[in-house]
């Protein structure tokens, strides 16, 4: 593509290593924020300068933070019991944002995949366990992505704390609520048969 | 949403400020930079403070420049008797992409729209007279959007020009009628600049 300047190019250039943005959209941002006050350019620069030079890793979860705990870990309201395992920081936002959960998080940085080379040791298990103990944890609830990675990792760390006290749960596997059920896979659908809850006991919770 | 951090969350605030970047993506864009090396968020603050700082429209023709003049205004190698005629810069930079196209632009700004509350004193057409006068022009493009308002646009400055020894042409209708100009591919018009007829000839057929 060929601009009248080279301050556009660039910005098009930048914009466009984004994921999923392509040149054609790239060029629409760009030429969106020339035209556009200084308003929605400042906010950009400062919010990447902060990226750039304040963001942090919670040391105790290793999700982002901006300070060396992040804000979850130091909520004086969130149950301490509790610690949700995830694979990344996006399936913590994710879950965060349903609402339903109240305890603490511990991010893996991914699952246990031979296939890609990643073993136990790539991951922040040797913490989790460390983390565990320190907080004297009741259950660890494993929000894992629902793939033969991810019930081997499951199936890793439980075997790991099998002679602690502590309660180790998935997140239910089963039929997405409004989906059709004939669409399920079989798979899925076998899974949410076997694990059926008494009628009761579901309206309980 | 809510995050374990202030930064990725500022962060999400300033990218869902783009056209078609909704929430969502915004939290993708803005986790895929925070995992990012430096070099992606350096050149989206660079990018940004340039187009802040530097970014000026160009005296002549209006499009965006580096400097008081734009690069093809002041390249020697464009041909100085023709001058196309677009409503916005993404326009020009559309044309430019295709490649046919060895003259100069001018920018109008928009066409003339009743409905909108558009005049001809609200886009750049005085200055567009003076500068064919001043270029001594043989050739006016006019590659304004296949719609009403670009014909009214059209009509209306080929009146101006009319007692001027002036060829006034449009881009040949290859793009489709009420389409907009820059969603055209590359080669329908790229065709449709390079078979651009004579406004007269146009209005006798």
């Amino acid at each position: 593509m060929t601009y009248s300047s080279k301050i556009i190019s660039d910005a098009v250039d930048a914009l466009s290593a984004l994921p999923s943005v392509g040149k054609k959209s790239a060029m629409r941002l760009a030429l969106h924020l020339a035209g556009d006050s200084f308003s929605k350019k400042e906010k950009l620069i400062k919010a990447m300068e902060a990226m750039l030079n304040d963001l942090k890793i919670c040391k105790d979860c290793f999700a982002y933070s901006d300070s060396e705990v992040c804000s979850i870990c130091t909520n004086p309201v969130r149950d301490r019991s509790t610690v949700c395992v995830v694979e990344n920081i996006r399936d913590l936002i994710a879950i965060e944002d349903t609402g339903t959960y109240q305890g603490l998080y511990h991010v893996l940085g991914g699952v246990i995949s031979p296939l890609e080379g990643v073993g136990p040791e790539n991951l922040e298990i040797d913490s989790l366990l460390a983390r565990i103990e320190q907080l004297g944890s009741k259950e660890l609830v494993m929000a894992l992505s629902p793939t033969i990675d991810g019930e081997t990792t499951i199936f890793y760390i439980s075997r790991l704390l099998e002679a602690k006290d502590i309660t180790i749960s998935t997140i239910a596997r089963g039929v997405s609520f409004g989906g059709d059920l004939e669409y399920a896979d079989e798979f899925t659908l076998g899974r949410s048969i076997q694990s059926r809850l008494p009628y009761s006991q579901r309206q309980m919770s």
